[in-house]
């Protein structure tokens, strides 16, 4: 039954058919979506990668081609001659609905079983099942939309920075394992035994010497990979838009961005965002939000009651404040109502998930404060904390005491949970915030020593260098992050290009200067010959298009990705290889 | 003696200034190329990623910056403030060579030991220092140029194919082993244990299930791997711009591949190749030339003279024949003056690394014919293979009596090394040439079966499928190569698109049905569910620069490329790693 193309080659779309194109011979070349056969006329919808369009086949027109018609089942590939006319029944639902094609030559390049998954969006099935036939899944008109967004996105910003003078070169792919930061991939060597190259977890250490090489300004969109434990929306082998630019400071970096960014949002979201984007400090961002990357679209910011509370009867609040915690807490303005026992038991549950002991509620209602605990505090307490929290009827308040660490990431999430349980996020409203002054360290409990919170090339902010020696948790960074709706979607910071101060920072991440120059020799060696200052931004690409095409699966924006045990369904990678393979490589299994 | 940037930014790059510009106030920033200090004039040499501008300080303007100045040495990282104005001695040699900058301040952001290679092309220096201070080596203007090359045809490739409805997609990185190809880098799974990811040698399953999504037009420009041993311009990883299309058949993709050639040349040559470009067989490049990627920059295509000395009584002629050999010569056409013996010894060296046993000669002179094996030959012979070799006073003909194989490959191989002698091969002429119905199979001795000369999916010419199963030696694929100048720049072809057609082809390969599936399942599983006609070509993006850049060292177009011995001198990847690394791996050391 199949048939090749021979000499017909496509004239048109299939989606972009119109009423200006009636009367027009056509060949069309797709997909069968669907074909309903009317005794004397068969309607077949025919897809292709911009749209779909009917084309019906009259049996009064050529009983030949009425006859191969009715073989066509979904998913065959067909190609089509005819003459584009009006339709008799329009179909305002797509965009070719006023027009058909009638049918002059049909040819069945291919025919299909029928497909395990429906070719359609919003389909019920199993994501293992759409992993698994990928190529059936990409054919959904959503799929297809989020890769070409996708393609879009990454000629916006090659354009972008080709007119800023931006220079793509690539890094390798087979480079150096890493010190200091994740778990690496790595590869063994079959011409230098007992070797491995490691997969970059991202260009950062080559995007410096192409810094310290006068190229100025450098970009890539770059495949990076890490082999972490995945959490949702992890892949192994994720993409950066990553950048790094010669002779600039924290302002530069942040505003070329910021037009970048502007760009985006005003092609691919319609919205025209204010610059400049408004900045918060880290300080100010745990305070106010308890996370680093604060979700900007509604408030029930965290307000601290610990000195209220610091005598209080009621141990939970002045115990944990004895030892060194804090109190702090939220008022879900006017939403007192939207949340009954059951539902503060449940958010209770939730903080525990981040480690909080417990959640002290108050309800403020006509008939007063309703709270398991208001028993506990005196008058006076309970009126400065109504104050302090400006509480008013219909409020629900709630606190954490604890540990500073675990108020902050308990409390910031609780805030997240309960605007989302709300349904307070509004997918359209976008707010931007630069994260800015990070600290430059945090200290490791487990290896016992202060570590670097972005990597150990971070400058530190000119006022604070001094302190490095004595006070390194009170240094700040160069660091900047872009966080929008409540995700980091980039970020950066100006590096070192000093070498005695890098030899300080490697100092206070406690490297002794052998093992310094052990893990990154020739960085140092580099930090010798005349390094510009220099600084750039990395920004997580499959989180972006996540973003602007409103998705919350990663795995919906990549062609094939991976499961979460970093297998691919499709083609069942990784797997077994064979013996000599291995021994040519020099390695064997241990299992 | 280091300073800040403070608020200084460039306000203009070195090599931009020009006689416009004179009384301009301007920031520059940069490195110090060269510095002579005139008593109470310093001159700088500065440069930046646009060029070289001079800087003047003068000690009559001011004593504490002159005495700055004083301090610079080459490759020192300094900000100038200063006016410009026109020079007192002209060097037309630079593009800024008619202005220079009179320093008002000077800020030195960095200091540079004596660089261990000079910043200057054409410098003698060994390519392993070149390599090991490889962010010293970019920055000469030459590299600096051929990276930015590199960023510019990227650029144009991409936009070129976005104008023609392509999408870039990123297939992934870490996927499943090939069968059927070269050496491939291994990554074992952690999560997985026992379980390797293999680096992708291609994307070419990937592609074609794209084509099965439904895409249409996919590209990429895109990492490729291959661990083979590494002969000379070879890179362990290299870049392809990778294509694919659905619906069309060769002359299609050979069309819009032509509209690109004709575009990277005319921009980045000024040369208008003319179109189509012409098309040659498999087969006549075989017999004209020797080799299956002809140079057309000359002449000395290969003669036949089998049928002349089949029963001669020199027995290295007609001995060869008996045991189902050729005889073939080439007459290098007006140079035999230019060839002495020991220079015709040296070319018979040369034809023995391709397995020739001997080169046997004839120089044409005003005395006659000067040849050792004239005398073994009839007049007859002679006289037939002088007429057949079109022979004049002058000429010098070169003989290969061997193994079909071998005539080719060393006689394709001694045409070029004898234009190359004689300095026929101009930079700046592009012969571009298609090469097209290459055999779909070719027999491997050491597997002792037919092997895919492209690859297993490649889609026999129609006219002979029937040939698959009787004569596979005799199919021809709809394969093409681009070959310019001699190399081949990419290839491709039109696909298989039909299951049983591929079941045929893995039959004709020597797969029994289960090790065809267990290879390539997923791929025969796809083709169950609507496959389109599809077919597309792939380039080599390293080998296109050399071309274009006119560099004939593959690394210096590869920011950081690897040794012969796929080592990175810079990083000195790739290195041992921790035993725990490797048990996380489930693997250890088999040395």
């Amino acid at each position: 039954m199949k048939e090749n193309m021979g000499d017909l080659r496509r004239s048109h779309m299939c989606g972009n058919l119109r009423m200006s194109n009636v009367d027009e011979e056509v060949i069309l070349m797709g997909w069968v979506q669907r074909e309903r056969n009317l005794g004397s006329l068969i309607f077949v919808d025919l897809r292709d990668t911009t749209g779909i369009c009917q084309i019906v086949f009259d049996s009064t027109v050529s009983n030949e081609i009425f006859n191969k018609a009715s073989k066509l089942r979904s998913e065959f590939v067909v190609a089509v001659r005819g003459k584009v006319r009006k339709r008799e029944s329009i179909n305002p639902e797509i965009p070719t609905g006023e027009i058909e094609v009638l049918a002059e030559e049909l040819r069945i390049l291919n025919t299909s079983n029928t497909p395990p998954i429906y070719i359609k969006d919003g389909d019920n099935v199993s994501e293992s099942m759409r992993l698994k036939y990928r190529y059936l899944d990409l054919r959904k008109p959503s799929m297809q939309n989020n890769l070409k967004v996708r393609h879009k996105v990454a000629k916006l910003v090659r354009d972008f920075l080709d007119e800023n003078h931006f220079i793509e070169i690539e890094t390798p792919m087979l480079t150096k394992p890493t010190p200091e930061g994740a778990r690496d991939y790595l590869v063994p060597s079959r011409v230098n035994p007992g070797h491995f190259y490691a997969l970059p977890q991202s260009p950062q250490l080559m995007k410096q010497l192409l810094m310290i090489s006068g190229m100025d300004r450098y970009y890539q969109i770059v495949r990076c990979f890490r082999d972490e434990d995945l959490r949702a929306n992890r892949q192994p082998e994720f993409t950066q838009i990553d950048m790094e630019m010669s002779f600039v400071d924290v302002d530069d970096v942040i505003k070329l961005n910021e037009q970048l960014l502007y760009k985006l949002f005003k092609e691919f979201k319609g919205i025209e965002i204010e610059l400049p984007i408004q900045r918060m400090t880290y300080r100010e961002a745990m305070e106010r939000f308890g996370v680093d990357k604060p979700d900007l679209r509604f408030g029930f910011e965290l307000t601290d009651i610990t000195d209220i509370v610091v005598n209080s009867d009621f141990k939970v609040f002045s115990g944990t404040i004895e030892n060194k915690g804090y109190v702090k807490g939220i008022n879900v303005k006017g939403y007192g109502d939207e949340f009954s026992r059951k539902d503060i038991s449940n958010l209770e549950s939730y903080v525990k998930d981040f480690g909080a002991k417990g959640l002290v509620w108050m309800k403020i209602t006509s008939d007063g404060i309703t709270s398991p605990i208001v028993k506990f505090l005196s008058q006076e307490e309970v009126n400065r904390i109504l104050d302090r929290m400006e509480a008013e009827e219909g409020d629900l308040l709630l606190f954490i005491a604890d540990k500073p660490a675990v108020v902050f990431d308990s409390l910031g999430n609780l805030r997240k949970e309960v605007a989302r349980r709300l349904n307070l996020l509004d997918d359209n409203e976008f707010k931007l915030v630069w994260i800015t002054e990070f600290p430059l360290f945090e200290y490791d409990d487990e290896e016992g020593r202060y570590v670097a919170k972005h990597h150990p090339f971070t400058h530190p902010m000119e006022e604070d260098i001094h302190l490095l020696e004595t006070q390194p948790e009170k240094v700040r960074a160069k660091a900047y992050d872009i966080v929008i709706n409540g995700d980091e979607i980039g970020g950066g910071s100006i590096r070192i290009s000093d070498q005695d101060l890098q030899k300080r920072m490697f100092k206070a991440l406690g490297f002794s200067e052998e093992e310094a120059w052990d893990k990154f020799g020739f960085l140092l060696e580099a930090f010798k010959y005349g390094t510009p200052p220099h600084g750039g931004i990395a920004y997580g690409f499959d989180r972006l298009i996540m973003l602007l095409t409103g998705n919350n699966n990663i795995r919906d924006v990549i062609a094939f990705p991976k499961t979460q045990s970093a297998t691919c369904l499709l083609t069942e990678a990784p797997t077994a290889v064979s013996e000599e393979q291995l021994k040519e490589l020099h390695v064997k299994l241990d299992l």
